[in-house]
């Protein structure tokens, strides 16, 4: 593989892939990458370049698939059953965001606006009919996300208990910083995740209190169905959304979401 | 518009659009397009040719979105309480399929197998924030489509009450065989839906019956959030779905969906 942490920048006014080598702050040591998830990545000489903003490291992706219900203590605050398979929604593409890139909030979702910091998993390959022992084979790596929640479209009486629309406003799914590769990660049940909310911590989990694990969730999402090549898959919130707090996102408010130790996004909500 | 039956056909070993002027049996006279969703069409000659299969009317699609509890005496049937706004959930975009394909059914999915009878919209120009009342003005023209469920998985013991994955497999959304232009048909409201299998009718309802109509669909889609150009809205399924009959699928089985006085898809169940 020759990226560890894939991201993607903009050099001369067009976007490129790139290698994170290091970030210091608001700057990020890249160096250059050709190609694509299709045909695959490889080195474009070793000149590093620093940048001070990068992109969402995937261009585009055929759909964001989602995990309600998939952390332990999340399930008990939600006082949810957990059933016998993952519990699945979607976000449409256009949901995707960056890792600094401010979010336009619609006037429609202002009402009780709200964070869940998620392991999201890039999908490297077409998948189908994949079993659990293998699952990571597809997987092209790991990045942070924050699946916003527009909260008032997801009480019952609103949305007669569907979670979809509730999430799907363009910009709601921004991931990032970088795609750690798998060969980097190894278990990603390992990883942990923290969510801050203007700096104050509002969610911090191990991903080890996942019902269902990655793999077991590539092995439900492909069952029959084919996974495309750059599907995101979010696989659930840890506790401490904001909905049960009853702090929701006001205006300027700043939230990050962080895989401890590799790296962070960063947005601000904006009310339009 | 250059046509009024938008259709899909193999031509050479190349798939054409062309602009379907007549229906016997198997048999379908068609004239050639040229251009596509973006460009928009153009005629390509007068030369009639007649071809024995359609394709699927869109080459590829951004997102299914799907409208649940959207007909009166549905509602009634499911026991389900309307909610103040509609009912969303999305198949992605590989549940794509053809008016005459047969459906692989992967083994899980032949357990409570059923149909879902669906009028579909179909977005002509990606649309955002836009009001019921100029909400026609987006859509291309209509399809018909079965939004093909497999029930064991939108058990609530199995899927925690999401709808989305049980209608998410491979070519799990057949529509067609034309995209009526929205010009012809004017109001979507006034057509009728028939639903057969092996040759009876199971549903069959006016679009009068829907509690939202196409235009306050597609104003509730498009708030806050960019419907892109190709999208496939299936706009509900009226009453007598196979759940509530007890009347499953079988293997072999064939289910006609059909536009009153416009055209049908007929598609065989074939269990893996």
């Amino acid at each position: 593989m020759p990226f560890d942490k894939l991201v993607r920048f903009e050099l001369d006014g067009r976007a490129c892939y790139g290698n994170l080598i290091d970030t210091s702050g608001n700057e990020f040591k890249v160096t250059k990458l050709i190609g694509g998830l299709e045909e695959g990545f490889s080195a474009d000489g070793d000149e590093v370049i620093i940048v001070s903003k990068l992109l969402c490291p995937l261009e585009r992706t055929p759909i964001i698939q989602c995990v309600g219900v998939n952390y332990r203590r999340h399930a008990t605050e939600a006082k949810l059953t957990v059933p016998a398979y993952p519990v699945i929604f979607s976000k449409p593409p256009a949901t995707l965001a960056g890792p600094h890139d401010s979010i336009p909030i619609h006037l429609s979702c202002q009402e009780k606006l709200d964070y869940e910091g998620e392991l999201c998993v890039i999908i490297g390959r077409d998948a189908k009919n994949v079993s659990s022992s293998n699952a990571l084979d597809y997987v092209l790596g790991y990045t942070a996300g924050n699946d916003i929640s527009a909260r008032f479209f997801q009480l019952p009486e609103n949305a007669g208990g569907q979670y979809g629309y509730a999430k799907s406003f363009d910009n709601f799914a921004p991931i990032g910083p970088a795609i750690w590769s798998q060969e980097s990660v190894g278990d990603p049940q390992k990883l942990r995740l923290v969510t801050r909310v203007n700096g104050e911590v509002r969610q911090e989990t191990g991903c080890d209190d996942m019902i269902w694990s990655v793999r077991q969730i590539v092995e439900h999402l492909s069952r029959g169905t084919t996974l495309r090549a750059g599907t995101v898959i979010m696989a659930g919130t840890p506790e401490g959304v904001g909905f049960f707090s009853k702090r929701f996102l006001k205006d300027g408010d700043v939230v990050e979401i962080e895989i401890k130790g590799l790296g962070k996004i960063e947005n601000k909500m904006v009310f339009e």
